[in-house]
């Protein structure tokens, strides 16, 4: 059986713990290293991860590209944004230079944006390697798979905009919403969206008990691929606005959106429209009417459930979508690509991996 | 020292509790009836609600209109709507036919709606007793503060309603808002928004990690008055689209608000109609530019923390409000409303009333 | 490939929904039947739990005996104790009768219980059918894996007693502990051991921010089987003293227990001791020196995580033990089970498997 | 009315803001100089804990030790221990040099200690002020009130230590334990334990959905304190057994404690002894047979509720109790001891005062 080799770049991040979580289940893959500079190398991944214990007994080491490019055939990056992209480019540079077919996921925002100059006005920092970001390609599996199966570098999206971005897309792709209206977009994550970051508002006195609105309006660095990535499915420049919200729960997003339609649709047309868009889609689960996506339903899977109602009086459509944010909205979504990019079973490594493989043979 | 003789009707709900709890050290107040039907009277209501024990002993008694006319000068009525109406306007009737000047302060529904129509609609009841729906006050105390004083009958408002429109009131009174586009209301409540309803959404293994969307777009029974009292502000019928999302937290709601602004107004601009309106208002705090009402910061008071944010290009003004449901949203606007109408000291009973009297004083 | 055809029944409860998604990635699960009499039969499970949504069609049905002896080779049953025991035996009687090898875990407290006056004592019922209980088996895995092999029908343990009694089995069955001394065991579950359960104390409301101690000291049923196995143990009849709490998690049961040991040992000798019995069990994960179990590593695993302390001027060894309470307390122990009787992986339908396989094939 | 200048050492910690939020209610005090060095003083109290938003508007200022001395009469104390109690001595020393009557409550554990060689072993620091160890007082105000009256210097207690301390004192003083069995106590503490303290275990990630069970056996800090106090009652140096764990609710402590008692003691006699040494104690309430305590019938509150459990046929005795951990394990029992050292009523400033005082003039 193919085996890809595989390393994990940031290992220590508590979306790696999920992605090894995952590999350590998925047929084809082999987890060779695991590279982390945040403890000088050389801790043992169990003690990272307490959940992995007895599982998987391998120890982080500092980053070598030449010793990567020679031992690896993939690479997921977890680093944060701006960190890591040049070492990233010059890693694509190494394994050209070397003669070697290795494909990469990058998790952090580093080559999700086309237009470098969001760089310096999202993320704050100049983005010295825009040749790249021409041939990444933005890996939100179910609009871009013909391109992540012919890609080097897939950009992974960030937790809010897969969740956003797949509830909207069979609306605006089918010019069925009046953008004289401004998109809004309301969204509710779990503390892990903040990771082990200690210096953010996640500390549980915080936390515990309260909801943290944060960056509200224009502010919230996924803006830019939101609004990347809807600007392009309408072919005009689209401002959205967005509220982020952090709750004391750890996994999930719900997101709900609001849009006005261009006639009093009935419920059972929309329904249609989304339908058709994703019948085949092994990780989209359409609700029925008056039923909304629950975080619960989803977490620990890579599922993104979609629910929507529709006012036929004011014409507004409420769009709601739920993702576990570390599966779908990070680990799982790469590990989905991944699938892609080798032509293996979509689903495989992935939770109910065996039930989804049965239903897509029938 | 003037002391109000009460009586609570339907003592056993949760929001009694906290009625009760704050009551005990309210200097006016002089608890003499607490009634329940559910259990047919005579429990010890330290037992109903356990943090009480040692602090308040009485039993709740079965109604008896005759005797609450005769030794009670308040009513709290906190009976689920539709279900005590009748009895209430016959108290209302008994009360002026033995000349008893008797005020009540209704949690219900019953009495908000001046459109005895609705209640068929949002409730699935006919409402029999339309000509007191004309005489009673609808008890935002911050916009009925006048009418409340000279009223026999106050309509409390429900949770969602306060948080909501105390934070749209001064750009709608000063009609900053473009009506063309749909008002939209996005709202988190705690647990304790359902009682103690076993019947509901509100089991643990339900909302623990979870965040339940329920009766999205248009189907809030809380939009009548919502719509109510916004189409009175604009003299105009106008519709509003409210999503209500259940979450794992005891007390609290935050109400996240989405308009479309006239002009692109600047922030500071906005912040000034509101502290113009709010300025002497011992109950609501706004916020500074950038911060944002948390609940935990309002969780055990009664006060309304409101905060905004301006986006001048899309001229979207996302305006947020944060209360304890049960107090600001329930028991505690109660008391406020209690105090007006007796000329008490508005936060008297209420958390933090010391500190308050003595800024008021100043 | 061999297939089991399963019937569940009380395929409606908590613990049902979380054994049918387990079964649906088991290679030789085939369900075939779910049975539910609460609602008269005939709904869609994927209503149920609204986590199975679009992964697993099929409607619940009334209790069919014939039906169900006719089509299933392996029943789980998942009924409130006293409720179905003589349906029990008698479905066992009829498989006889009909020379069909059907096997039955049983997830209720129905035939844990050797003693049948102990049902009358801890459970308020007469047991009619002690023959039952002397041919059942206690399908504590690791205690009774050969008797299990053979059995018929597996009495799968209590959530509590699971977490307690793999925890003391090394000091007891070695004659460590100072009998003398009384057993304590203190032990916190989630609000999943309640079930879907609306009457008893497992609404949000009241166990959010709260610690729910109840039948303190030597009250809780599961004291029966945790007693019946401890005496066993030590071929003496003894008393323990637990005290359960409620807490608002999810999923998990924490148990600590305080244990006088006969000498003053060193960590490391009473480490060799648990290390021997425990080294080539897959679901057992021994902790080393100061580290402890935490729930949230054993969450949506089959694992048994054990730690412990030991004080050698008291002589006292503080035992933890961490569990899920749905899975190794309750339907992934009942999966183990059945992969022993029918000589599957121990681990095949567990999550982890493919790890857990790739290391006893090592 | 007399009026209490107070000055509070280290007023960004958890508690601190708490203190201010309690004593922004008290008739005698006034809030002269909150003392912070962390941020280099400065800070507007109102950003630091925003709850006190348009309540309290102050700034902190470095240590000035002569200003202080000048201006106040009381000092409440929230450092770290070891880090503050030399400048502490120095405080006391200067008020007597300067012939001011000025009296201190110091939070942290400096003074709690009568053996300064405990501070080497249990805090890892040498204790330098021996002579004031001799002079201070254990403030647990039911144990120590008379002498809390004539203190200079007040140490108040740790959490844990109030909680376990005041619900085993009537079994100790009146010896009914059977000291031959170890005592063992296991506790149970919300977030607000570890206050804003970013490097430790309490990011939200961590402690949501997990219990996390620390320093077990014989290796808490507080055991210093609680077998200093056991010991003096019982007259004779005791070891016991403690398990703290930290859970994802923000406040109380649920403490747990097992004693065998001398005699298989009825509950009723059991329950006679607590009262008779507890029955004019504004702060405990000791609960009827069967009911148990919980935090959320403290949280926000003063009291101590304390219940219990006897099983005659082993003599185990499992003494309950629950408290606030930041109120009557900190900031308001420093208030009971202010209220106690200046003659004011014990419950001024408190929660439910006005109830306490009630039922103390009847």
């Amino acid at each position: 059986m193919k085996k890809v080799n595989i390393c994990i770049i940031g290992a220590r991040s508590l979306s790696s713990g999920c992605l090894i979580k995952l590999l350590l289940q998925h047929k084809h893959a082999n987890i060779v290293m695991l590279v982390s500079e945040s403890e000088a190398g050389g801790e043992d991944i169990q003690k990272v991860h307490p959940f992995l214990y007895n599982l998987f007994k391998k120890k982080t080491e500092i980053y070598n590209p030449d010793k990567i490019i020679e031992n690896c055939d993939l690479l997921f990056l977890h680093k944060h944004h701006g960190e890591f992209f040049e070492k990233t480019a010059n890693l694509v540079d190494l394994a050209i230079k070397e003669k070697k077919d290795i494909k990469f996921i990058d998790l952090s925002a580093d080559f999700r944006l086309k237009d470098k100059n969001l760089y310096a006005e999202w993320y704050g920092f100049q983005h010295t390697k825009p040749e790249l970001l021409k041939t990444s390609v933005y890996g939100l599996t179910e609009l871009y798979r013909e391109e992540i199966k012919k890609a080097t570098l897939v950009a992974n999206p960030g937790c809010y905009p897969t969740a956003i971005l797949l509830s909207l897309t069979p609306l605006l792709k089918n010019t069925l919403v009046d953008i004289s209206q401004t998109i809004i977009t309301d969204a509710l994550s779990g503390v892990s969206g903040a990771g082990k970051n200690r210096n953010g508002r996640n500390l549980a006195i915080d936390v515990e008990q309260n909801i943290i609105p944060y960056k509200i309006g224009h502010q919230h660095q996924h803006l830019s691929e939101i609004e990347q990535e809807i600007s392009n499915m309408l072919n005009k420049k689209t401002e959205v606005t967005f509220s982020p919200h952090l709750l004391s729960f750890r996994y999930g997003i719900l997101a709900t959106t609001y849009v006005k339609l261009k006639k009093p649709y009935e419920w059972e047309y929309i329904y249609s429209v989304y339908e058709k868009m994703f019948e085949n889609e092994p990780f989209i689960r359409l609700l029925n009417k008056n039923e909304y996506p629950q975080v619960k339903n989803v977490e620990g899977t890579n599922f993104c459930d979609i629910g929507f109602d529709v006012d036929k009086k004011t014409k507004m459509c409420v769009v709601m979508s739920a993702i576990d944010n570390v599966i779908k909205g990070a680990s799982g979504q790469a590990i989905q690509n991944m699938n892609v990019m080798y032509g293996f079973d979509e689903s495989e490594g992935l939770p109910y991996n065996e039930v989804l493989k049965k239903s897509s043979a029938i």
